[in-house]
């Protein structure tokens, strides 16, 4: 579904939530009292509109408008969705809350993307507490999928839920509410302990990230905590595992039982050495680098399905369409990924292969070689290849591939593609692509299917020769 | 350099120090008194050989012998680097390291992967104390870059990271020795939250290990903790981060000033949890996937030249060697990477292209356009490209590119390259590459600079035509 998102508060949190709507095709009505506010917005907005799209290999719906409102009311009356990023106040929250509250629909789930109140604090005095709940995201929101749901009675929880996937997050139920949810524990627990290493002059900030990044972060990128260690219990167990870990839970091994004073002195030094680390990049800077690996890191994943990518191709496949029949057939249409480029700062030339191997799929699809053909054991394999490099094109650019089926008939598919810059329809390269049907067990060449020949015999009646 | 390891205790950690050492070239003495110690040799190596190798686009060195020894003697002496991962009793460690000492070289460092204990613990009743140090790793070794160093004097240090560094790792010293070094802190940090959170029914090990996968372990992975919350102080700063997140140090957001009692309870309910998110897979599996998985994800920060990505890279040049002149120039050796496959099951047509503008990016090196050229304003850009296929290839397969220089005249550069499986020598794809030099500042066509003209006209000369 797409509908109207009214987000309250338009901050780094706020912001995010509303590129990350817009991005799916979702209108916005923002509210944010910030003078700075519709500047901070495009400044969010700018970073999503380069990331998000290039974490799929189709393109986004068109993207809704974002409008800047004057008050809570125009922001959330007729709204689907209502998401409160206000500061970390009580009382500011409350106040709004009753606010959306009383201009909001009955049903409307009112998320918070509160990390320090619970939801019963949230929904103190509420006329209709159930659908109060707490949605907190992790930044960038346009780019890290999970949210912890909080709170909520059932019928929200199910709307959220179902809301939140279709602009490609991840809900996650947390079972009871506590103080910081779940995340957030883990990076307050962290993080006292990173102050008492760097107060004690054990590691500095450059130091500790390091050992993360080139560390166990890589592994929590993937599997997490639990599926890490059940690994290393090894044959044995997770059971035979934690016996071995147990006794060292008693051991004196973190500081926590004492939280260090946050004095001027620790966090000058904590500051002074963040500059030495980082401060040659301004925000803006680490922002797109951040961005620019989350989405390669993401796309990693996507390509092994595996985690987060696994839900990337889970909602990418919700966002694709069926072709029309053409000619010429419409068999691509995406953003040019920061992964895909090289020295030159183009895309490289290999991956003008990748966006041609995706159109071929799409056309063999369309002819019925599908999933399940080729689980039934018959594909078609591309033979040759021959590629014109016509112009450049760069990471963020949009593309739309076309193709025509020049050949159809027995063992044989010849496809001819050309790729073009949706900007200014220039064309940047074309296609030329032989592929013969296989069978998979011999892996030899073998008659199709005498369903797909007749598609493919009257595609290739239809689209004739190269443009 | 290339040396030999002794290696003492060949469990988990153990043997994958060996398949690491192996796989970069050493020779490996690898003592372990369990008579299953080759059988479990067995099987880290052949995970370590499946994984490690496709993180370079280049071939790696031959890979070293690994010897099973009967003594702690024999593995050590006349070694370069001495590591020991034996069980986690001092004890125990102590009678080794006495006898470590007692056979190897005065100079040589001798690294223990303890987790648990101090330098100063291993080193009480050494000889030469400062040569032993604690090296510590993170599985899987042979992916996961960082060693965290401690104790050791400056000599022995220097050695270490000398050493590590040609292996492909990431030593990080520690500056003070404290019980459980740094990033076992976090992890141990976390385990307790994590244990709590199980306990109290807040969420299952799958929920935590999703809230981890699926929000800041994507962070992590690039980041770590102070960069991310650098950005997530904005323009303001880390100060400005930190005047806000101070009071939150007094909330009782965390219960890790007290330790759950890990009962026979607690211990079952994880075991219970940890069989339903992941028994459907045994521990072989499991280990493929998260190998899988890392290979993806440093291979993404590879192609980003970001965290231990930017790690891969410089460790590459080193492996990089000049191609002789031919003909046929060898312009490609590497293992085909898992995140190279398709549906399927063998290298996407794409990668063919990926390994053929690979070979194209030597021979124009080899004739002086590389990188500093490129920097100067001046490359080649390729026009056309025509690719047979001619058999598949899987992931792991080890292949070689070779190239002839068809023409080289004026600004026109004409490569034919044909792609081989070392297993057997069969011919699996050819490429005949056309490419024009051009300026990067009016991005058309013009002529290449006399010398490299003159190195592309000889190898037109001496390699002639297609074979």
């Amino acid at each position: 579904m797409r509908g109207v998102a009214g987000i309250v508060g338009g901050g780094v949190i706020g912001g995010a939530w509303a590129a990350r709507f817009s991005l799916m095709g979702w209108d916005v009505r923002l509210y944010d009292p910030d003078p700075e506010a519709e500047r901070k917005m495009a400044a969010v907005l700018a970073n999503a509109r380069h990331a998000l799209p290039m974490l799929y290999d189709v393109a986004l719906p068109a993207p809704g408008a974002i409008t800047h409102v004057a008050t809570v009311a125009e922001a959330v009356s007729g709204a689907d969705w209502i998401q409160e990023s206000a500061p970390e106040r009580l009382d500011l929250k409350l106040k709004l809350l009753r606010e959306i509250e009383a201009a909001a629909g009955a049903e409307t789930p009112i998320g918070s993307s509160t990390s320090g109140f619970k939801p019963s604090e949230l929904q103190e005095g509420a006329a209709h507490p159930g659908r109060i709940l707490v949605a907190h995201p992790f930044n960038p929101v346009y780019l890290i999928p999970v949210v912890e749901l909080v709170g909520g009675d059932g019928p929200t929880l199910a709307r959220a839920e179902d809301i939140l996937r279709g602009i490609g997050m991840r809900p996650l139920r947390i079972r009871k509410e506590i103080d910081a949810h779940v995340a957030d524990r883990f990076l307050e627990a962290v993080w006292r302990e990173a102050l008492w290493l760097v107060k004690d002059g054990i590691a500095t900030t450059e130091e500790i990230d390091d050992v993360i990044r080139y560390g166990f972060g890589l592994r929590w990128a993937q599997m997490g905590l639990f599926e890490t260690y059940r690994i290393a219990g090894g044959e044995a167990g997770m059971r035979h595992f934690l016996a071995q870990f147990g006794p060292a839970l008693k051991w004196p091994w973190t500081k926590l039982m004492d939280v260090p004073e946050l004095t001027d002195e620790l966090a000058g030094m904590i500051a002074d050495q963040s500059d030495a680390q980082s401060g040659h990049l301004s925000i803006r800077e680490l922002e797109r680098l951040r961005d620019g690996n989350l989405v390669a890191i993401l796309r990693a994943l996507k390509a092994r399905g595996a985690a987060a990518g696994a839900l990337l191709n889970a909602h990418e496949a919700t966002l694709r369409r069926a072709p029309a029949e053409g000619p010429p057939m419409e068999t691509g249409r995406r953003i040019v990924p920061v992964d895909w480029t090289d020295y030159n700062g183009h895309m490289n030339e290999s991956r003008y292969g990748q966006v041609y191997s995706d159109a071929g799929d799409v056309v063999m699809a369309h002819v019925g070689a599908d999933a399940a053909y080729i689980a039934s054991g018959l594909s078609y394999f591309t033979v040759e290849t021959q590629v014109k490099f016509l112009a450049e094109t760069k990471a963020g650019e949009a593309i739309r591939v076309t193709s025509r089926v020049l050949e159809g008939a027995g063992k044989k598919l010849r496809l001819f593609h050309e790729m073009r810059r949706e900007a200014d329809d220039a064309l940047l390269s074309t296609c030329d692509q032989m592929l013969i049907h296989v069978s998979l067990e011999t892996r030899r060449s073998c008659p199709p299917s005498a369903e797909v020949l007749a598609r493919v015999e009257a595609l290739a009646a239809a689209h004739g020769a190269k443009p």
